[in-house]
């Protein structure tokens, strides 16, 4: 969890711009919410010096990395920093290739704590998985030289199904192409609609696109490796509120990386209401660290853009505790049902008993509520609130294990065996729910 | 033919678990019937010694493989055991990948039998049907090297198409995703359909979905190399028993491995009356050692998950018999009909004669006949019962031969020239016949 | 041309076979009609001998290769043998790869002429173009070093696109899987309907389905390299008259090879005459050597295998001429037209002049006049026949050259531009024509 | 920008067409259009001497290379040569594989600028994009190595993904199979129609095929570096002028090189048009050297070859102006209309202001203007013309800068938010416009 410039700013990074979102972030409560990564993405540095050595672009950065590293550490935060397995970044900087060791040597040197590693002009070292593991491993083995803890996230876009390969050397790999801040509008640019057999996954792809390409990855999702979804777009104005909080909910329930990818010092009341909601987080952040099932997916009416459909979803969580999500991306509201048969599927032992129903966004801040903490800054968050969560003070783990107030929405009743499950699904949204053991 | 502990009982593992299922396996006639293998699947190890070698885990298995695998084959059974061409399993235990010598030496010392060897963790080395070969090749020189005989089955869920290579240097090769216990119900993460182009093989893949992946692969099929459909989920609670019926029976027509994935234990009289069906059995054990033929396929009204089909499948075998299959994999039970000129389509001269038609589940032991064996235990499978067939004293090739009763079925008819034959089957089942020439 | 045993007798060879099919081709005049091969395929060898060469099976060949392949040559055809780029051939007799020069060394020391070479059991090499390359050179290199000219045809069924980079290193490549004796019946064991991203050719397929893969490959056929749509079926009793004349005029036509694959000492009189037409075969040996272009395709009404199309073929030949075929592969007869437009897509200049139109199956050869010679035997090849002709006396290009009257059909009008031209196509049938300048 | 021999002469070249094409070319105003490359394609060579150097066919280049280059670099044109990543040319002639560093230096000693270095015969060095990268990079290598100034073309028809990798080795790379001058008819010998997963590009493409695989690889134009669509089709006759002006004008749109592709010698006053629009060229030459994004794409009734389709297309240029393409491939001329929503799909600030809409074919040279051009031959293109620029005077970003009258077309109204604008395109046509801001 964190936050990352690119989604809002690509290459317009400062020091300046880093150190003032950190800041904001840990007046609206977000670092304390758990986004306490702060990554600087593509366009930071301006080439190596005569020893090979990347230099930091000193108009950006003129009080040099270091001390801005410092400065992000001394704020409560993780530094995170970008590169490329290729000659160039995306962006046509220096590349990594061929320098992994002196790079991740001096990354290490400045206290980075997280790698982003992305795919762009990699010489056509792809084409089968071996070609891009090796790739990708020579920057790993470097990391792991440095004797430092430095997360490591490859960007490769699941190019040649990193999902297969990537979980013994990094802690996440995209499995998709770029998104971008639209619900489901199709875009030539990003031409997969499925994981399988697509070579050229492009960029610009909307959140269904990319939602609907993890249920075949889900078995590859596990404590410490993550199916990175990609950054978040809450915030970026192509989205309704509903299609966030969809977006927010279903990269938090495919335990995909939480990054803010917008401008937080500008941060509407709804939008860190969406970002705050602990009890969406705590599913996160949950250690059975597994993707979500589509149990079942239909097609309905077709909205403006073509596409209708409606999915169930489901995840089991590390304490028995099951999550339903009822997702509604057709053309109007819809009322929408399910069984104790269908939500434990996987798990037929499951389904003869009584479950109590909790609905994760009943709690969500109040418009009134976020205003206050963005026009005040530093509003404590009270031990006992139920729409926001210290993860500083006590960990998201043990909340759950104290049945924190924040972490577990609203019970809105039972649902027995035989029974059937309803809800009213707003178009383009989502409605998620926590089941519980009823005893 | 066997049992595999993974479908039932996943890492549950222990050495009283496969005593015990043994000792029932003998109780209820199943190694008699065949089933003479008992493998061991993932999780088993905890870790490498300094030398290397793999441990097994003394909590789970207290007295030591040695002794263990002793007593597995005083009870007559061959014993088999797990790891992965990678350097973790699937479950993450240690993986076999650059210490293929050292683990076949320790398993040959031991007195394995037969290796299932997986494919995860593979550090990308797939992708061209060469990089799978070399690594796979790499296990088989080592098992060759031991001077052993240890049976190599395959795992890799016919990545790079096994079933192209695979005959020089194993016995066996998974061609899909793993199986779940389910009948035709689609899921996302058994994304393929059709063997051909598929590169993200997954798992929960039903009964049907398998099964129909099989055609293309039938040339595939020799003596000596099977294509595994993966093993068997009869008893464990997901279909009815007619989905059973139609699993084990065209599962055996494949001459896919039969082993038995259920707690043998608590095994039904219904469920022991399918694994013991000599009749079909003789069919998986024939030493035309090929898979069958699907002659046709037509959809028909869908059931409740959106599937329908029925289809018409044949097996010559080895002493000229033919084996024909009527299945129904539609909503409602269905009148099917087929000539011989369908049944003998690769056999143009076979079609002008008169055969016998022999229904193999005619005989089919009898609720009360397997309850009391599951009851009374050992007891005695007469030489000229019908509804079992005692493979220790007399094998297959021989009962055959010899037109054991057992064997054959129940004639139900002649089928001449021209005439059309009939059959009622059941909803999500399948009638299977064994035609004999009639002179 | 030849004749190649594999379509009618699989492993079933020996000295006898061949030579008696030999002297029956002499005797039907299908030698001088140009098929002067004669090709043994699989199961001719009984493994190695302690040099590591292959010996000839002794029961089968009790005289040896070398006497047989003199009488061979004898009787005035060329040799061809068979082998596997694998560790073992197709029907599992000991296969070539790591013995390439030693066994191609002993093919030239025995006079052969033609290696057909397969493509089972090739150890996991193959998955890029590259590897099954270098696989198919090594015997390339090894027939070269000999010093013989021996004709090399590959048999890898397509896979890897072999006509994308056999051209320089063999004289033809089966572009296909396997055939079998049906005409457009859909087989499970021949999945691929398309050329293109298919990478499991399988076998069994039919002789639409082999067709229709051939139109993207045309460009890639060419002088000194042909795409071999496999041996032909004609007379082995799986199709009607009129689709044995569509499946030899539509082989011819595209420069495949033509190999008779059929018992030649049993051939019908119908079969004789379609073998013998030497107006069908004149296009096949024309030296542009090109292959057909589909100018259209469209759909019918389905016939009972649910395949229903019709589509119009053209070629342009070296001389100028133009071939067309009016291709009719629906459920009924049909009356199909065509006009100087679409037959000259290509070859705007030649759409406004007249075209004198010759049906080349108008002088088939008369049922009587074929079971003359089936029963006579040595029937002269008169110079002015209009239904054979002797392609030992006089070449086709000669024949072509001098407009002789068994090459040329028989004329059946004019068409001008923009005139359409109708002709009425048998179900399951071809019409084809030779267009020639009328001035 | 230039000419290239192949669309129209394909081997029959010359040092006589070279010479008096440049001339013509110098005379219409063409070289002054931009048009500044004179590319010869393959049947130049004849063979190697024995040193391996290459040798120019001396009866077709009397003079020899040497003299022909200085004589077009007098013209004031650069020289393009031709050859092949593999053994032979694509029409068989010596191939440089192998030979990199010799034919550079040869190239370099001769004066040649440029080069378009083709697919064929490459010993099966395909099938990932390492194999495919490894050997173009030989021949980048190699020009780089020379010390001259070398554009580098890559001719390999999309395969292995060049849009993927090329941007390090080269200045322009193919990105699918070879054009043929017709609109939208379907072609069986360009089997694909969509960029991904895609293994045999072919050729006979149509206009409509390779544009619609362009949208996927718009991220991958960039300065350096383009998508190369194939050469220009306009003036041989195998399309309407309406279909000229689409191709030519998304050529342009896409930063396609723009090499004309007919015999100049020949050119009709409407082609002469067509290659002559500044406004077009301009676009084309924008040094933002992105491509457009194909915003929508809708079907529409089909013509006589079974398509029909509507598309808009936009593209943001350097200065801020936006370019709009109402693209009509329908069966009929459509009234199209579109929005400021729609248009700044990927940029939300600038929908909300006024927008002054320019006809970029509405200043269309006109046929009378043309044919004098042609018969008087070098017109002087005055500074102030609305119809023609020269480029060698004043270069299209000055003119652009200049407002200069020739490359703005004419203004036809503004466009304001929340308004709605049309325009009628023509059957198989588009309908250009440049977006200015209005202030």
């Amino acid at each position: 969890m964190g936050w990352n410039n690119w989604n809002a700013f690509q290459c317009e990074v400062s020091e300046e711009l880093l150190l003032q979102t950190a800041q904001y972030m840990v007046d609206f409560g977000l670092r304390d919410a758990g986004y306490n990564y702060i990554v600087l993405d593509d366009c930071w540095s301006s080439g190596r010096n005569d020893s090979g050595y990347l230099i930091a672009n000193s108009t950006k950065f003129p009080q040099g990395m270091p001390p801005l590293i410092s400065d992000i550490h001394a704020l409560g935060f993780k530094f995170g920093i970008y590169s490329s397995a290729g000659v160039l970044t995306c962006a046509r900087y220096a590349g990594s290739l061929g320098y992994e060791q002196k790079d991740a040597d001096l990354w290490a040197s400045w206290g980075v704590d997280y790698l982003k590693y992305d795919n762009c002009f990699n010489q056509g070292q792809s084409g089968t998985p071996k070609l891009s593991f090796d790739r990708y491993k020579a920057m790993s083995d470097a990391l792991l030289n440095t004797g430092k803890k430095i997360v490591y996230s490859l960007c490769n876009w699941g190019n040649d199904d990193p999902y297969d390969w990537a979980q013994t050397i990094s802690n996440s790999g995209r499995m998709s192409g770029d998104i971008i801040d639209t619900f489901n509008r199709p875009d030539a640019r990003c031409p997969c609609t499925e994981t399988i057999g697509c070579t050229w996954p492009g960029f610009h792809c909307s959140v269904m696109n990319i939602l609907n390409k993890m249920p075949p990855l889900s078995p590859r999702t596990m404590e410490g490796y993550f199916n990175d979804m990609d950054m978040l777009e809450v915030g970026n104005g192509g989205q309704s509120d509903s299609e966030y909080v969809l977006h927010f909910s279903m990269w938090a329930m495919n335990s995909s990386p939480l990054l803010i990818g917008t401008d937080v010092r500008k941060l509407s009341p709804a939008n860190l209401a969406i970002y705050s909601n602990p009890a969406i987080i705590a599913i996160n952040q949950d250690k059975s660290a597994s993707a979500a099932h589509r149990n079942w997916r239909y097609r309905v009416e077709p909205d403006e853009f073509g596409e209708g459909e409606i999915s169930m979803w489901t995840r089991r969580l590390s304490n028995g505790d099951m999550v339903l999500a009822l997702l509604n991306a057709g053309k109007t509201s819809l009322q929408m049902n399910t069984t104790l048969g269908e939500i434990f599927l996987d798990f037929p032992n499951l389904r003869n008993q009584t479950w109590d129903i909790h609905d994760l966004w009943a709690n969500r801040m109040s418009d009134d509520e976020a205003r206050r903490i963005i026009e005040e800054r530093n509003v404590a968050i009270l031990p006992n609130s139920t729409t926001r969560f210290n993860a500083t003070a006590m960990s998201y783990e043990d909340g759950i294990k104290n049945n924190h107030p924040a972490l577990m929405g609203s019970s809105i009743g039972l649902i027995e065996p035989g029974n059937t499950f309803e809800a009213l699904v707003e178009r383009h949204g989502v409605s998620i729910f926590r089941l519980k053991p009823f005893e």
